[in-house]
């Protein structure tokens, strides 16, 4: 696109027409408003054109985006609507999405751009970006992302478009990988459980106070938090704490001592802290211990490398970021946290953790432990949303962990630390005090007087400082991308009268007894000793690595994965492009906001767009991810009943909802209700109306998600809005379906005041093995001055925000693009047209499986809405076979199971997704299908119950190839039952089914000695 | 890097010293030299530092190239050296690199990048590239690359680091994806046989020219040459036809009627022409039949998806480039030339042909078809040099097409064309004549006096046009990529009283007119009619689609492939992140010079440090691959004898030699005259003085190889070198084994006058599975006058050039960055390290198999260079078991074969490279090994000398999962017989053991009927 190179005047040089001219003058505003959004693209089509010539010219040469994210082409299409009884797609939308809450016209966002369009649109913006070089710290450093890790980890769909490994024996490769990073974690913090990571080092505070506060022993009612902390995660902790009634008392460590006692859940401290300063906490740590309570240590796992670790300081938790080992800033998100803890409080860990089991065999494999703490089974009793994880950031910091390996990670660290030594000298000779007394790469400096120079300087050689408002001071953070000419360029901001060069051997002395070498902060303990951070150093060994493991896992690039409620659909190439581009890796999330003119056009686009496509008036981008997004949301209820000097503790939840509704409500302080459901899956009215009646002038909220859980338009939401309405409630409708409404229906114009909507199911993101996500909510205007605000980068609501739930400001910061540009290139037709063609996959799936198995729940034209639940539970009895068994035989075909025994026990609940294409579903079908007949065959007698291809199912190449065979069907029945399987896509799950309660009773979280796997 | 953002004044505010500023100064010079390139890095560097600050310091943090580059950490090769009874790797190479040509002291090259440097610096010359639109046309035009073309096949190691697929067994996806290719080509040409890449057009057109030589009957002497052929064809076929005993007589269409006689071996046109147009040319076919020869059309691929193919007009070759179906332009290269045929000239075919042929289980499968006719076996009878193709880009040309189908296809060129036709008309509004007068996309206009201020205008708009000089006229070529914009913007450029919105009814029946669809060369056959182009259209599907055949290849991500002279080395990914920048993607061969300040940088640069790496003067990059570099130089040889009124018409071969070099010789119009090897295979002086005696004053050159393809450094090199130049003759060095000299000896130092590098071996180009490859040409002084030049882009030395080899000036230059960048990264010591532990790693590899197999070559000292043969002849006699059986049973280990049976009958050539780590070497070793023993076993009389794992080798899934198992071994033996290998890194072969003479019996080189797979 030429447009945006020409100004008005070489138009008129060019011999322009005015109206064009003014088009142009249009287009050269700065702030780019919703207005904006919908009228900037074409250059010339403020000029009516003529209808006919828009035809013919086909103005948009090659084809469109759509018909590349959805599946079935027209020609498939017209198939699918013939089985089901339907000639348009109209009719099969008007038979299932009922005509009260039906958007008539298209959404008003602006017109589809191809995905030519969209690689020069994101050039475009990033040249908005300023890359301004940030040495603020405060939790965020740039990094060098190693090229295998960027292209074979982070952008490789092998890796990021992986489902969460619930389904373990064809996930063992990222298992192993994300066992690296806890092994990493519990090494570097001197801790020996850790989690496989939470979603930033903010939250990761505030899941450390709920250990805290389950871990100790009597009525506590105060935590201590290090006024040191980063300002975010200060923040988020407030906030999360005004629902737990417990006080937050941010002081000093050093005062802490004194207001220590019996009552104090433990402190919170920040090693090394804000302000890069280490301190001796011996002390301290007794004083709580003698308490009876906890230490937690925020910590900087590339810091512990040289310095000693939490454990040997006696910390009971360590979390933090692990963001600077090897990921982009992306403007503060998605990046891995860590949270690690004693061996006595591993089943109050949050999130997460990978342990080593065996399988049916007793080979040794991996599998998620402790999933009994988990939401989707603990409900409101789950101490934490277990579904907000960063896994693939988790996965790139792991393969950092190997690429460098101990050796590695200390020479680095031992290099910035260096660097930060000379430039604290530099800050001396020039007569600044430096202010941090210990410090590993962050220092504060008082400057005095010359604060105001320093800042323009380092402004005008292009570089960030933090800058301590109110104080004469400046900070300065080092990390591994500091050039010597960096460091030289400091000195020169500094005053110093010498560069690097100039030191002579009394600097150096200097120097090196301000090191922590010479501390008593020194390192002395090893860590990483295993072999997998040892047998890789050349990149095609790491990239032989990646490879290995991502073979073992089955994902989007091998076949469907139609997870319920999970939507896993097309992450396009085109919508990650920017992923590598410098002016989107390198942001900083406190850098001036001039500096993010590109991220911030694309947030406000995203805003609005959402805003445009759920009927709500404003749209926050904070939570990153649906837990957050739901928290989020009652939080602002609460605000907002608050605001109205109302008092109301109860959130009505329907017994359907997934279980993190409730563990959200409990989190936000709310206490749980249950609605009865009929047994269609739509809420029972007279359950609804009587706990409305039973709780008046109490009620704060209801949660509801729509279509509901079961698949199902319910055609009493209007009313049930209404009634919550008219008791005074709020209506929170859980976005986790909206993939079944884009452009049909709209919550915020049907009743809803509140939604999240999870980016990484509908909009695109990819799931990245489980993270990253990103969670905004949608307000009605009544809610919106009570949406998040940031203590660093306060928004226009921040005197009324109820607080922050997100360490950045734009929470997961970096995904958001993704979402930005599949609503860009889908357009309003697009958008429409995937929920429509989702709900057309999901009928004619469920259509070709009827007949074979019991569909559970459908609306009232006997139609599902963009997913359904097919009935298993007859089988148990007939035959004793289960859901797992199905789930586990699907993996013989190729595929991953559905979502399972959710929200039904001993059911399967079926996403198809607008992405598929109509081959795929069929296949996926004759596989379910074939499966039915290995069942009927068992029920039939022909077959053992015991002895079967389902209950011996996943069958491993091992199983098939080493010893005898003697199973009662052959070994091509075993491993190839599909007839379209064949050489190059058959897929091998590396375990035999893995054994659940070995792995619980004998939790190892870190990598066991290689010679076990033998 | 804030370096280059400061500018002077900045720096003197920030109070910047004198010494400091100079250098700033010296940085802001825009024309780059060698001696920039030898001082500018560190902005602070011509300050001396104190040295041991810089130690302490660790200027450098993180850890540089080299360590990811070189596969043995320093204490892996301490054992290593400690196998071979060395300390040092000093002591390893004095015993290996003859002393006499040993280069003492570093390489002049600026010192090693690292990574993240090397990603700014990318950034920073990219940012030297203007992007200006270019509409240039002649054989290069603007186009999209879908995202996971790019992603997934151009910049995914999965794709790129395949070997060529020899090994049919472990190759299926690219032949299937190569096969996919030529269905394409052949369909659109209408012509049956088609070839599987090409290096590009104006190769191609000399390929045809050869193929029209060798397929008509009787002595002909003249070839007619369509005036409107690209320039840069017409100038490649006239240098290449100077060796030929062939007058090309470049003239129009219409002339060739009248001197068409029996002495003329046909015609070459283009269609569309150069200059866009499209001639009726049946009268002239007729009477090129009519007089025995044949016709040759240069042609376009899209076009061919609406107008007349070649076939349909009785064409008996089409050849043309490819690159507009989806690889960016690169400035020139690479991409994939096609050529098309009669069935009865398929033994002529210039190339690799896939064929179908089948297993020895009778299932069908895809090989190379007819490699009799290459050059490793034909030698200087070959036809071509047939190693030359671009599989990599023909590869992502069939996915382009499988991803568009035909019908995607003609929208394409559809709306191009009627874009096309907008266009025309406004040019005739605007009063211009339109010269072309039918047209598809590209259109030569008389603007008359105008010319000057439309040029003016298209640049103030940004965009190139073609500029005929000489004329009063300009011309316009269209693409995929033209938006609306654009479109009103060339009316607007030309003058056009209308815009698109402006136009009427009549305007468009105007159009309509001139439109393909009224005319008579307007497409009615269908093509592309197979399922493969049919089944996928969502990005899903595509993705899907990609990795299965990826899946089906072993490349460098699953195991080390160490061919010997092919060194396949680490293609790092920090070589590759330009590919996808903008800045690279766009850029026209024949844009303006200015416009392409970073690729001339980036040249500038490379041919510096090339020079400077060989010991030559001057190199030129034009080669596109070795052979077109062997053909350079040998043409430069030639030039030269003739300046100096010498013709000389003998070029002295080993025997030795790979079979390029006797072909290359005879394209160049040289007599190959042999010289004999001695039995450790150095040259045998006797023979050579010989040959030079009874030649004569005839002698041109003498082409060795150095190491010898034996894998030994001769210690006479220099003497051979000198006997050469005695009686007048010149050097030429086959640069294939310059891996194992980098640092360590110069060719130009050493004895002789020209070499060719190839990149793809020693330079970290990836090998694509068969190309992109370039082959630049190192000479010394004497011969510079007669290096390449180009007929649009001419260089200095345009005068005394020989002529043109490549259809683009810089050749394949899109993959030139790869090498630059991995010299930058290297640096002296890096560069000289390498060709260490190449030689440490061959020798490692080869005392390690000693005692089990017989290594046939080594130097004085007992050690071989890079590279070593071991002899599996003795087996034959002693069991039957050839080459080949260990070949295949070495896939079963999971690894791919060594070059087989060449240079030696029946042995194996093992090349490591220095990328390899010790624990890859010794899983290759241990395989080998085992492999021995397997091989004692039948010796031994223990195992059936018919039925055992060599000679069933290789085993695929199938084998050992369907049906009985009747073998005497156990399946696990058959498929896993190494204790390292395990379910993650099982690769499996999807053929067993290939049918060679079925499928050259049975020749059939486009897609079978799906029906035909099972």
């Amino acid at each position: 696109m030429i447009s945006t190179k020409i100004s008005p005047r070489t138009l008129r040089q060019l011999g322009i027409r005015a109206d064009i001219l003014r088009s142009v003058s249009a287009m050269a505003m700065e702030t780019p408003t919703r207005e904006d959004a919908l009228t900037t693209k074409p250059l010339f089509s403020v000029t009516p054109a003529c209808e006919r010539n828009q035809d013919e010219l086909s103005v948009k040469i090659g084809r469109g985006f759509e018909q590349r994210h959805v599946g079935p082409g027209p020609r498939e299409q017209r198939a699918m609507l013939e089985t089901l009884g339907f000639t348009t797609i109209d009719e099969l939308i008007d038979q299932t999405v009922p005509e009260s809450i039906r958007l008539r016209g298209n959404l008003q966002i602006a017109d589809a751009m191809t995905e030519a369009e969209m690689r020069e649109e994101f050039e475009r913006i990033a040249k908005k970006n300023e890359p301004f070089t940030s040495f603020i710290g405060m939790g965020y450093h740039n990094c060098f992302t190693p090229g295998p890790i960027l292209r074979d980890v982070l952008m490789n769909p092998g890796w990021h478009t992986q489902y969460s490994p619930y389904q373990a024996e064809i996930s063992q490769g990222r298992l192993q990988s994300l066992l690296n990073f806890q092994t990493m974690v519990s090494d570097l913090t001197g801790l020996p459980v850790a989690n496989s990571s939470l979603l930033d080092e903010a939250t990761a505070a505030c899941e450390s106070l709920s250990l805290m506060m389950n871990g100790t022993k009597g009525k506590r009612n105060k935590v201590l938090v290090d006024s040191k902390c980063h300002p975010q995660t200060i923040a988020c902790l407030q906030t999360r704490a005004g629902n737990k009634n417990i006080d937050v008392l941010v002081i000093q460590k050093k005062e802490m001592a004194e207001v220590m006692d019996k009552k104090t859940v433990g402190v919170i401290v920040q090693y090394p802290d804000t302000e890069g300063n280490m301190n001796d906490i011996s002390e301290l740590v007794n004083c709580v211990h003698d308490n009876g309570g906890l230490v937690s240590m925020a910590t900087d796992l590339l810091a512990l490398s040289i310095i000693k670790s939490p454990g040997e300081l006696n910390a009971d938790v360590a979390f933090g970021s692990s963001q600077r080992l090897g990921i982009p800033m992306y403007l503060g998100g998605p990046a891995a946290a860590f949270f690690a803890t004693r061996t006595d409080f591993a089943r109050q860990v949050p999130g997460r953790i990978v342990g080593v089991s065996k399988d049916v065999n007793g080979k040794q494999a991996l599998r998620l432990s402790l999933q009994a703490r988990e939401q989707h089974i603990r409900r409101e009793k789950a101490t934490s949303n277990v579904c907000t994880a960063q896994a693939l950031l988790a996965n790139a910091t792991a393969m950092w962990g190997v690429y460098h390996g101990p050796e590695g990670m200390v020479e680095i660290a031992e290099s910035i630390h260096h660097a930060a030594l000379v430039v604290a000298h530099g800050a001396q000779l020039a007569g600044h005090k430096v202010v941090t007394e210990n410090f590993f790469d962050t220092m504060k400096i008082d400057v005095g007087e010359e604060k105001a120079i320093i800042l323009k300087k380092a402004h005008q050689a292009r570089i960030n400082l933090r800058d301590y408002n109110n104080e004469s001071c400046i900070g300065i953070a080092l990390d591994d991308t500091v050039t010597r000419d960096q460091i030289d360029m400091l000195l020169l901001i500094l005053g110093s009268p010498k560069m690097v060069a100039d030191l002579d051997e009394m600097d150096l002395d200097d120097i090196d007894k301000n090191s922590i070498a010479s501390s008593n902060f020194v390192r002395k303990t090893s860590f990483m000793e295993h072999e997998v951070f040892k047998m890789v150093r050349s990149e095609l060994e790491l990239v032989r690595y990646i490879k290995e493991l991502e073979r073992s896992d089955l994902s989007m690039v091998h076949s469907m994965i139609p997870l319920g409620s999970c939507t896993m659909k097309l992450n396009a190439s085109s919508e990650l492009e920017y992923l590598s581009m410098p002016e989107f890796t390198n942001s900083h999330p406190f850098a001036p906001e001039w500096q993010t003119r590109g991220w911030k056009q694309i947030f406000n686009e995203l805003e609005n767009d959402l805003a445009e496509i759920t009927g709500y008036d404003k749209v926050s981008l904070q939570p990153n991810s649906g837990a957050q997004g739901e928290y989020a949301g009652l939080a602002a209820i609460n605000a907002y009943h608050k605001s109205n000097g109302d008092k109301r503790g109860i959130c009505l939840i329907p017994t359907s909802a997934h279980g993190t509704n409730p563990a959200s409500a409990t989190m936000a302080g709310l206490k749980v209700k249950a609605v009865k459901v009929n047994s269609d899956g739509s809420i029972n009215l007279d359950s609804l109306k009587g706990e409305l009646h039973k709780h008046q002038g109490n009620v704060s909220s209801i949660m509801v998600t729509y279509p509901s859980t079961f698949g199902v338009f319910d055609e009493d939401i209007s009313d049930i809005c209404g009634l919550v309405h008219d008791v005074g409630g709020q209506v929170y409708l859980d976005g986790a379906n909206l993939n079944a409404q884009m452009g049909l229906s709209r919550p915020g114009k049907y009743g809803a005041d509140v939604s999240h909507l999870n980016l990484h199911k509908t909009f695109a993101i990819p799931h990245g093995g489980g993270g990253p996500g990103a969670g905004p909510i949608g307000v009605r205007a009544h809610l919106a001055p009570f949406l998040p605000s940031h203590p660093v980068m306060p928004g226009s609501n921040h005197k009324t925000s109820f607080g922050s739930v997100s360490a950045a400001p734009y929470g997961n910061a970096g995904v958001l693009p993704i979402s930005w540009s599949m609503i860009k290139m889908l357009g309003p037709e697009g958008l429409r047209h995937s929920s429509e063609i989702a709900i057309l996959n999901a009928n004619y799936m469920r259509k070709r499986l009827d007949g074979y198995y019991q569909v559970l729940y459908t609306g009232s034209h006997g139609m599902c809405a963009h997913e359904f639940i097919i009935d298993l539970r007859p089988f148990k009895k007939t035959c004793g076979i289960g859901a797992l068994d199905v789930a586990k035989r699907l993996m013989d075909y190729g595929f991953h199971a559905p979502t399972m025994s959710w929200p039904v026990p001993d059911t399967l609940m079926i996403e198809p997704t607008e992405s598929e294409a109509k081959a795929e579903l069929d296949r996926y079908c004759d596989a379910l299908i074939s499966i039915r007949e290995e069942i009927a065959a068992i029920e039939n007698g022909y077959v053992s119950k015991v002895d079967n291809v389902l209950k011996n199912a996943p069958h491993t190449m091992e199983s098939v190839l080493f010893g005898d065979w003697d199973h009662s069907y052959t070994r091509k029945k075993a491993t190839f039952p599909a007839p379209w399987q064949h050489n190059g896509n058959k897929f091998w799950p590396t375990s035999s089914r893995l054994d659940d309660t070995y792995g619980d009773r004998n939790l190892i979280c870190s990598c066991p000695p290689m010679s076990s796997y033998k």
